[in-house]
């Protein structure tokens, strides 16, 4: 894996520093302490694939920029909101290598200032006045709360389908790149059809986000990360690695039930987890998943077949190799 | 006052139940724990006020049963959606004399559950097909948030402007009222004037029933209230009906501290916020706070002149009447 700089952020900063500025505005609070938080987090926030790939699914089609700007900012900041709630679940203390709101603030606070943002999202995306951009909005808030109260009802438990685990990354993770996809292609007036490939385009690509995201976990380094290494073990959230990992385990060997303990929060130790997470990643898990997450990569890449504009097919593909080349 | 039976919830008893099917069947949850504890929380739903006055905004026009009974559902999920977070965050055990999910679940629980019910919200406000509709239900969202960040943030304080009182509880409560007044009559065709009538109507609808809600908070005893009295005191959420009694006491009075220290959490004895409430009851400054909410239910019974259909218009003041002469 290399670090490389891609053209396509280039290409499309200018558009994408508009969707920061919509984001910005739409997450300004009057209150001073809480207005300084909300712009750290919104600031802080990452690689802005989520908008980049709405408005690449538009520039696929009829690039109407302004409403499509308008619904980029909304996918990103459903998305922050979305995080800022992860945290608080969590109680996690930094994202991003920042603090999180939740550090800084009660509980109760940190839980309105995610509603806030659901809120403020929610008019950016009925500021595009598309009823179906809207619709496809509102089911994606579905699908991620969904996606997490699986996470959270399905944790502490080894034995799970991998099934559960491809069905709640889909919800938390898949359904916004899918949404963003989707609203890009409807609002650049796509035929339902291309429509489709495009929400299939970014499920993939999001379902091989998170996947990456789930190996880095475990093979990166805390300071890598910008949070504590093995973090889903600790939380008891059983990842695909973790079932690759345990399907290559006889059933009451030392090393499964020192990960059951581990996953049902009976162990707590950092040496324990430690050995877990090397256990782990000398068992060839990490690289197995890394192989689920190319092959839905490949699957994204070949739905690209639709695009007639050769430009954006190539950025298109360069959010894959973005995707699967990513350090923590 | 005095215990009646509205003929208004009889006469629309049939729109009401087919509302109240529709947030059951959107509040569906796949697992069998939290489904049955949605359940109950949606099913303990009160009076169904808001609900009610959108259907009869809308029935003063072109009655579209099946797009007003969905806006209907959508705005009493997100009024549920909202006592969720809100019992999160003040860690209530009881509401309505049932407890709260906040009691039975993990916090991380309660905070998804109040974001998949938000989400289920949104999907039904799209489900209208109207723009308006959705950016409606959007920007209410945002007021909503508003209002209860603005509590938060100026709680155990006593020295407060009432314009900030009023800021926050139009914010909190009334705007969800003006939403689903002015949703009512989008859905039914009004035209702009007679939309911003309703939207009126709502808002001091709205806020003569949050004025009356704190003012049983400091009247009623806790067996009535289904909560303890005093609940807001113990917040140290400072409501129009304190800050009225605050308003006729002279500065560094025993009653003055005794106010400040309760407020300020620094004084939690049951027996000193008892003092307290009964020092509030026994100053007048209930009964002038209860003057206030008649101010503005006189103010929305004027804008009544404007509906046409006497029926409806009746129906109306009857949600007038209900709001005044109501119990804990």
């Amino acid at each position: 894996m290399s670090v490389r700089t891609s053209s396509v952020f280039e290409a499309m900063q200018d558009d994408l520093d508009l969707v920061r500025q919509r984001v910005a505005e739409a997450a300004h609070v009057d209150f001073p302490v809480v207005s300084r938080l909300v712009e750290d987090i919104v600031q802080a926030g990452g690689k802005k694939l989520r908008p980049l790939l709405l408005l690449l699914a538009g520039k696929a089609f009829d690039y109407d920029r302004p409403r499509l700007v308008t619904a980029a900012a909304g996918v990103e900041l459903l998305h922050t909101a979305s995080l800022v709630h992860d945290d608080s679940i969590d109680r996690a203390a930094i994202r991003r290598g920042q603090p999180t709101l939740n550090s800084q603030l009660s509980s109760g606070s940190v839980i309105l200032i995610g509603d806030f943002l659901f809120a403020q999202s929610a008019i950016l995306a009925a500021a595009t006045d598309s009823t179906r951009a809207v619709a496809i909005f509102a089911s994606t808030l579905g699908h991620i709360c969904d996606g997490q109260l699986r996470e959270m009802l399905t944790a502490h438990n080894v034995q799970q389908e991998r099934q559960d685990y491809f069905d709640r990354i889909f919800g938390k993770t898949a359904s916004l790149f899918a949404g963003a996809a989707e609203m890009g292609a409807v609002l650049g007036g796509a035929s339902e059809d291309e429509i489709q490939q495009f929400r299939g385009f970014g499920k993939d690509l999001g379902m091989a986000f998170q996947i990456v995201d789930d190996v880095l976990d475990l093979r990166e380094h805390t300071s890598d990360l910008g949070k504590p290494a093995g973090n889903d073990l600790r939380q008891g959230i059983v990842t695909l690695p973790i079932m690759i990992y345990v399907s290559g385990l006889e059933p009451r060997t030392r090393r499964l039930e020192s990960l059951e303990r581990v996953v049902a929060g009976e162990e707590t130790g950092a040496e324990a987890i430690d050995e877990v997470v090397s256990s782990i990643r000398g068992s060839g898990a990490l690289h197995e998943a890394g192989q689920v997450a190319e092959s839905y990569l490949e699957h994204a890449r070949g739905r690209l077949a639709i695009v007639q504009d050769r430009q954006v097919r190539e950025w298109l593909e360069e959010l894959l190799d973005v995707t699967i080349d990513r350090r923590a």
